[in-house]
């Protein structure tokens, strides 16, 4: 059997990516063989990006590789793991090395920034799409669930909110473009997963979830896994310039639902905030106080111009588009 | 945000198999929390069935739910391992909950007959694609890997080979029918992974690997990795009635290069061959001697009718269509 394309693809995966000593056999053979930690729990997510659904046919393949390794390691962060292993399915219309080499640049250059190694995966031919499983370590009584919420506890976000949303609106032509698309752009295609700050909320955080699906729609996930409701100050949320005049503008979209942030939005309880804050300062690590958990369900926005607060009911989100 | 359609299949995942204990943390979160035993290797593996290309259109989702774990518990029973948990990329072109509800029911019996626990995965719109991950546990110094094979270990192979390269050959017209096509067929859609036989193996067996694509290509696999060439007796393959009937019409193709029969091909040293196939006998595994490994680069074929015996050179298969 002469060796094929996708054996010359396979045999590339094999180098890209850092060794780790607890990685005892990678790529190669049947299985590959995995060493965790005494004593920690092993955390796994994984994810899919679909060509048409998740990104746009004729996307950047280095973004591509970057996206695809990030937003698993995001749902590594937002329960406070460690990241370590990485398997890759990549299926793919042809054997495209020009393609694969940018992809794997991404994927390379982001794995090596958190000690990742690519251990194993399949290579196959067919619509393009990219499924990533990550996995990570973390002391399962610090993990943060997205259940342990309770009224009363404060609301934090990480970075800022809606870039990502906005990019897309921008993109598609619905949102007015100006000299901050580049940015947004690459908020969009290259999301920066919290793994640093994910380590320091472990133990911490009494909740926590990443936000893939819009800042209301994710809030509803740790609501409904805590039991509780919420209140968001919406003058409080953390804002690029861009997104907080498409909010002055009236336009809550982007920043209440846009998805795709991949920021951290956890909740704290009030006694343990002081420290955070400290924490995070020092290690640099930007979070904004955006609210609280409440007894009552449902969510309650309270908006910064003086219109009257408004509750949206469980399950329903007007902003979604 | 009103529930969709892809929230229910999530929800209908997260009951699907049995429960372990050593999950603490299952689907729902941005995590799976798994706890692997101590001193036990983690043996993970990953596979991608792609609509059109390793199934044909308007499968059965029964077999094919069977199809998606059993190749990829063939992976673990060819570590020697013991499959643990498992994680679902499902891309579908729509959510037909008949189609779903069929997928898993093939997906689950089985799991549930080697204690695996869905875990995690995620659902996806797009064209019809399954990747699944397993995960296994193995001890480090027991494993089995392609490439600790010596010259003058002898070569085993379980089961009978070629029934699923058959049933393919008379899927597409390319052979005639008769009254084995049902068993043929069974033996292409519902793959058994030798998972009970690899666990034997294990700390026995030189190196093993199963048998995906085809006895040829795989034997030259393990032979790469162990630095050996191989002597394979053709009158020993352990061959159904079918697969016998056109290995004497002259047709080695299905025996030889068919794959898809996920049996185990693996390489033991000539001491421990008695006790092993004691133990064999006893636990009802299947295991025939069909040759050897050898210090010289290639496969040669020994054919039972007094043709001359024929050298494969490394990395040539003339068998494969």
């Amino acid at each position: 059997m002469p060796i094929s394309e996708f054996d010359l693809i396979r045999q590339y995966f094999a180098d890209a990516t850092a060794s780790r000593h607890d990685v005892l056999l990678g790529i190669g053979d049947d299985c590959a063989l995995l060493q965790p930690p005494a004593g920690a729990a092993l955390a796994v997510s994984m994810d899919t990006l679909v060509e048409g659904r998740h990104f746009l046919p004729g996307s950047d393949p280095e973004s591509l590789g970057h996206k695809a390794l990030a937003v698993n390691l995001s749902d590594l962060a937002a329960m406070g793991a460690d990241p370590a292993w990485a398997t890759l399915a990549l299926t793919l219309p042809g054997a495209d090395t020009a393609w694969l080499g940018a992809f794997m640049r991404g994927f390379a250059a982001l794995a090596a920034e958190y000690g990742v190694q690519l251990v194993g995966g399949d290579t196959t031919r067919g619509p393009l799409s990219i499924t990533v499983q990550v996995h990570g370590f973390v002391d399962p009584d610090s993990a943060l669930k997205r259940g342990g919420g309770k009224a009363g506890d404060l609301l934090f976000l990480s970075g800022s909110i809606g870039d990502a949303g906005l990019a897309l609106l921008r993109a598609q032509g619905a949102a007015p473009s100006d000299a901050e698309d580049g940015h947004l752009r690459e908020r969009l295609d290259r999301p920066i997963p919290r793994v640093t700050l994910g380590r320091l909320l472990a133990g911490r955080a009494s909740a926590a979830i990443d936000v893939s699906d819009g800042l209301i729609a994710d809030l509803e996930h740790v609501c409904t896994a805590s039991v509780t409701g919420a209140r968001v100050n919406l003058s409080s949320l953390p804002l690029s310039p861009a997104v907080a005049t498409e909010c002055a503008r009236g336009n809550w979209q982007p920043a209440l639902s846009g998805g795709d942030d991949y920021e951290l939005l956890f909740s704290i309880s009030p006694e343990r905030v002081e420290s955070l804050l400290s924490i995070c300062l020092e290690a640099g690590q930007q979070i904004k106080e955006i609210g609280c958990l409440v007894a009552d369900s449902g969510i309650v926005l309270v908006y910064p111009d003086g219109r009257p607060s408004e509750e949206i009911p469980h399950g329903f989100d007007h902003f979604r588009t």
